[in-house]
């Protein structure tokens, strides 16, 4: 069962809306395709919506998948998690998924989306955001989230590479 | 020792920078007199910077001050604070102080301020900035956060009074 | 509001049951009577059952209590607890009780009362039980709890006087 | 990359000490090398010792193992983890390794090991221990953890079959 070098792979987590609009969720499938094309491991909270399409992306292109999800009960999580991490922490949770990761992908979202990608930057982690979310801070302008055009853009700046 | 109806008292979260620069700390020690001022509870994340001025602020008016530190060493908490909760949670500890709080005020800050104040709209709280964040989502324009112009606007928003 | 000296009292706290027999309700209940008029703040789970009557008797007596919540609903808490912490963290939050006192008194109890004695003696915490568990490693015979006969006994000796 | 089927293995725990005398080793190491050989997936806290002993057994059996570090460094786990879960959580991982079993197999130990078997129980997950702490409650005598004489027994007890 075991995959010789899978702990120097890199993680890239995926942070976005559990109940998006359709072309979020196009976003989200191709951002998982993307990673796991690349040999890149993705995490994400492991529920639906746009977590469910970036997910299948990734699966769909052999990739592996973690989710941390905020309850204890790992069947919540969706179908193409090859990996659960139940952590009954609720919010506390997306902390999780952005330690977890090397780089950090936003499609879409909403607030909770917006406090994963801000966390990132803070953790000092590389983040890109597809038609996401815009911050200006009062005293970093110019620290905004790389904006990328395409999910290949997006998970190519957050490699590296 | 005990207060009365200390239990049936508001309690505000400041969110706001380590490191500020000087204006900051100005507006962050007022909103804490203003929280004070008006009978509720501070609450923020017990160290330095602007969390350490809005303590003061509260102290000098005869608030009360709870800070929710993110190790386990509670004399790591500024001197302002009476009650503290050490958490040994690291990031994570920034989702208690917004959990702990009624309403939030954000004072300038960075990337960890703009965090707790995201978590906060996704928690359904009030949230006011003063020098603050700005944000804007690809689904949600108009919902960004209550900008205040002083202190007292803050904390009277927040109260929703 | 204030409380002057607040910051500088012990912190003591009561691992209990939620749904314990009467004979432990009534221990707990005298533990909290005794934490307060000692002058030492009571912090504990905050939900019912032996938390509860520790916390009536520490309110009976003037002292001040916190309540430190696995979910995020502050009125899930006893109507004695002067402070709610509420957490989200599910188990977790028990850490967070142990961690936010100088000492721990562990009152009959179930396994998530175990889990708390334990955690609390790896963090070098005093720890008493009355009418608790039993417990005995491996490799270090002569560490169990310290027992006491009486909720006197066991807060005086978690206090170190 | 992508295993087949891996969402459906069974998840086994192994809490132990991180500083363990050499007959513990032994026993965590042979309970990594069952818990691969009946194909299920290996979760421990990450780090050294019996920790990294039994993950060692669970890799040279070609078994996958996660590792739930209380840090946010992933460099700081063992070389035999092949999934690292940072969490910055501190104590409070602990948990975390608990909810992501579907059993818990306790080789020797310390306070941090009986703090996990403990709230292992209340999870209602299965417990085994070798070599193990020997806990009694005073309302549930009879209740104990599950005593395994061999890493074989212990497996194939929390396995159920």
């Amino acid at each position: 069962m075991r995959l010789e070098g899978l702990r120097d792979k890199k993680v890239i987590a995926v942070c976005c809306g559990g109940s998006p609009p359709d072309d979020e969720l196009a976003l989200a499938y191709e951002t998982g395709c993307e990673i796991a094309r690349r040999g890149a491991i993705l995490v994400c909270g492991g529920l639906g919506g746009s977590m469910k399409a970036a997910c299948r992306g990734a699966a769909e292109n052999d990739g592996l998948v973690i989710g941390i999800i905020p309850t204890y009960e790992k069947n919540l999580s969706n179908k193409y998690v090859d990996i659960v991490i139940p952590t009954g922490l609720g919010h506390s949770r997306n902390n999780l998924v952005v330690a977890a990761a090397d780089g950090v992908v936003g499609v879409g979202g909403s607030w909770g989306t917006l406090s994963e990608l801000s966390i990132a930057v803070k953790m000092g982690k590389p983040v890109a955001v597809l038609k996401g979310w815009d911050a200006k801070g009062p005293n970093m302008e110019g620290l905004e989230f790389h904006r990328a055009e395409t999910p290949l853009e997006a998970v190519t700046f957050v490699l590296g590479m």
